[in-house]
């Protein structure tokens, strides 16, 4: 598929932001499924195990005390408390798939895009997911048919909370339809990796064809 | 294609530069071909029309004083003289175009690349075309079985010198095969689109759904 291929380059660390309903969870799904060289990054958390969670799959389940460590220790890229429950992103597998020239997405909000934005630097890039419509964010929202009006109008304006952020990411996109929205990511993908700032092997590769 | 059809956006402004023997002429018109959103900036020279060359379409043929009013008149938005030739890009049909939310492809060397620069600021993404080995370059530039030694040599240091810009631009591509040069200019061209900076319709897009 690329023209760049055998030009080392670095991995870089992709953000994938969106309110809930705007079809994130999917499309990250959809874009670790179609593209073999990026990895998901997952969190640690303090948080009890699901049933039907795997650990080091879903999360990295871990008591408060080695949460605690871990934070002083500086082993974060980002991490917060959300409801009593703490998450950080684990640094080590992160650094290691990018050296590796592995990309690695990121499913965080707008918080822990800006904290990653100031240990990523150059590596971040960051898109936020818009839903297409009010109507339609709503209609996503309302996920049982027995959904109190209340229960609907708290996560409406969670959700217009997070999109506040929309300015803060470098893409954004529309999420009308998977397909379209997953083609968009994945051009954005393709695009940032021919970057010639993250194409390290580039100076190598001209003094070859000059000389 | 795009997820962010109805979002107005401003066009971009597309430099494609290479040595010649890399393929940019190819790769410009393939693009021109596969996306009718993109237009072709057409320069002013004063160098006299070839027989097979149109005015309007290939260059704007002017005189050498035409040119030189215009190049006073600050109308250019870069300007070179080659061979005894002056050759400019017209600022106006580029504005016109990009206001309009087309994008406009500039086939130019990295100095007429960096005086762009100056002027465009964000409206400028530029890409570095590179051949795919040293053999590939010098057999490209062997046009024709009869050249001398000499010829296809002094050719070849042309080519180095214009390659060893490359670290001025934003994106570099390795032209091992027209198509997948292609693809690559198509996902940067989509997703230099995506740019939040560039959808300068997002905010009111982002009021409507979230009122």
């Amino acid at each position: 598929m690329s023209s760049n291929m055998e030009i080392k380059r670095r991995g870089l660390m992709l953000v994938l932001s969106s309110p809930s309903g705007a079809g994130k969870t999917t499309l990250s799904r959809m874009l670790l499924e179609s593209d073999a060289n990026v990895v998901l990054s997952i969190s640690a958390t303090t948080r009890p195990k699901r049933p039907n969670e795997q650990d080091g799959r879903d999360y990295f389940f871990v008591g408060q005390d080695i949460f605690e460590s871990m934070a002083k220790a500086g082993e974060f890229l980002e991490h917060a408390t959300v409801f009593d429950h703490r998450y950080g992103t684990p640094q080590k597998p992160v650094r290691e798939a990018l050296e590796a020239g592995r990309d690695v997405l990121f499913d965080i909000d707008w918080q822990g895009t800006q904290q990653l934005k100031e240990k990523a630097g150059e590596d971040l890039v960051s898109i936020f997911v818009l839903p297409p419509s009010h109507d339609e964010l709503e209609r996503r929202l309302k996920t049982r048919a027995q959904d109190s009006p209340d229960v609907v109008a708290r996560r409406m304006a969670k959700a217009e909370s997070e999109i506040s952020h929309w300015a803060e990411y470098d893409y954004v996109i529309v999420n009308r339809d998977a397909n379209a929205a997953l083609s968009a990511i994945r051009s954005i993908l393709a695009a940032e990796r021919l970057r010639r700032s993250r194409q390290i092997g580039l100076s190598e590769f001209v003094r070859n064809i000059t000389s």
